[in-house]
């Protein structure tokens, strides 16, 4: 089942993927919903991110190419996480799928994507085992954890290369069936592929992170936890057109337009 | 003017302090509200954090003395930020004025107060100026950056350290009319003053953070930025009260309490 949110008529609502139809949905997904007989053509609508998270989670390092990569740029030797410390991003900085990328006009060229699967919360959850860590997961969605690789290196935080407003694209949709077990994470830019990895060659996988995590803190309904990414990506421009696909969960495509 | 935010019968309101009673309001300060002829005992009622924000900012090390004594700690030279950074706290780590902080089982004996004046947002603001960056400010409220010293070293990102359940007390109401010119910020420990502090003597004063933020994000209703602290904490024990006052502002108190 595919849940998305989108405006139709200036009015937002949750609904449900039937073919190319949204069904409408009354309430939704995290606190009660009822199917309503309204029925919008997907290509009709203004798909919006799935969901305004109440935390926004993200796990940063979390695939070794990526931080063997990574390093290598940075003339360092490169140091894999030796724990799942889970790290943060903002709201500010979320779009929707289709949505444009700005970048502000004194970044520098070094403007990356990065690919990631996401994790929906959907229950209420502390003290999680490996056994139960995935009940209180609603389901997936995609994002894009776009860095501008300068400020990254010179902020004290990672409030600019990471959380400038446009800098973090989600969606399209939560799908409550996808497994993570087989899937591959691609990545084109203007239809080129330029990274492919295996979804779930995480360092620390989901149950991993979510009892970790739950050891010292609630997820709560709404929550999202961004799992990392792998590879490396090219410096991107004005006019790119960057689409990550996660097979059988969907794909999230975004254009980075430079602002003048 | 003061806002609060509380619950009476199981249902939660804002509403506005009146001398010792709260009058009731229909919606909320950040969207629209209507006075109510209700009117409750601020004592009878249970007092809820003033928002649960959009995004939660934090500006970390923002004081001259807080940065050298922590550095002296560490024995090493300090380094005072050079530019206004904004950082991140995390939602599911709020809790309000009286309820308890939870020190977990294995956390160290560094568990340590942190006092801090809170800006509310309380409207949608990019590019702002230094002459007009407080019109977004709906009021200012206290903050408790509760910190564990010694997870805040070892681990790779601030979750554990910072944003443990319960780390974050915010509260008790929001006041519009508070200037933090010529406030003092006063930490008692069990009625005994330990750290007291001028609020204003920050490296980055509140209208610098807004406009150095504002050039890259968007502030929105409800977000809520943490402005730092001064002075250093004694290790706090099971038991301990910890109070922080800021002069004209409230007071935010709260109880320690290891779990066992």
């Amino acid at each position: 089942m595919r849940w998305i949110r989108y405006t139709f008529n200036q009015v937002t609502h949750y609904g449900i993927i039937r073919g190319d139809k949204i069904q409408q949905v009354l309430g939704d997904p995290f606190h009660g919903f009822k199917e309503e007989a309204i029925f919008r053509d997907i290509d009709k609508v203004k798909i919006e991110i799935p969901v305004l998270p109440r935390t926004f989670y993200c796990a940063g390092l979390n695939y070794s190419e990526h931080v063997i990569e990574s390093a290598k740029k940075q003339g360092i030797e490169p140091v894999l996480p030796s724990k799942a410390d889970i790290g943060y991003r903002a709201n500010n900085a979320l779009i929707a799928h289709m949505e444009n990328v700005i970048i502000p006009k004194d970044a520098t060229e070094k403007i990356h994507y990065e690919g990631e699967l996401v994790v929906v919360i959907g229950k209420q959850a502390k003290h999680l085992t490996l056994e139960n860590a995935l009940s209180c997961v609603l389901g997936y969605t995609i994002g894009n954890d776009v860095s501008e690789r300068t400020w990254q290196r010179s902020d004290r935080t990672f409030w600019r290369s990471k959380n400038t407003d446009t800098f973090k694209p989600m969606g399209p949709w939560i799908d409550t069936d996808f497994v993570p077990d087989e899937a591959v994470t691609t990545v084109k830019v203007n239809g080129v592929v330029k990274t492919v990895y295996k979804t779930n060659a995480m360092i620390f996988n989901v149950p991993t992170f979510l009892v970790e995590m739950t050891k010292y803190l609630t997820l709560w309904p709404g929550d999202v936890v961004w799992m990392g990414t792998d590879g490396a990506s090219p410096d991107l421009i004005s006019g790119d057109v960057v689409d990550i696909e996660i097979g059988g969960l969907g794909h999230l495509e975004n254009k980075f337009i430079r602002e003048i």
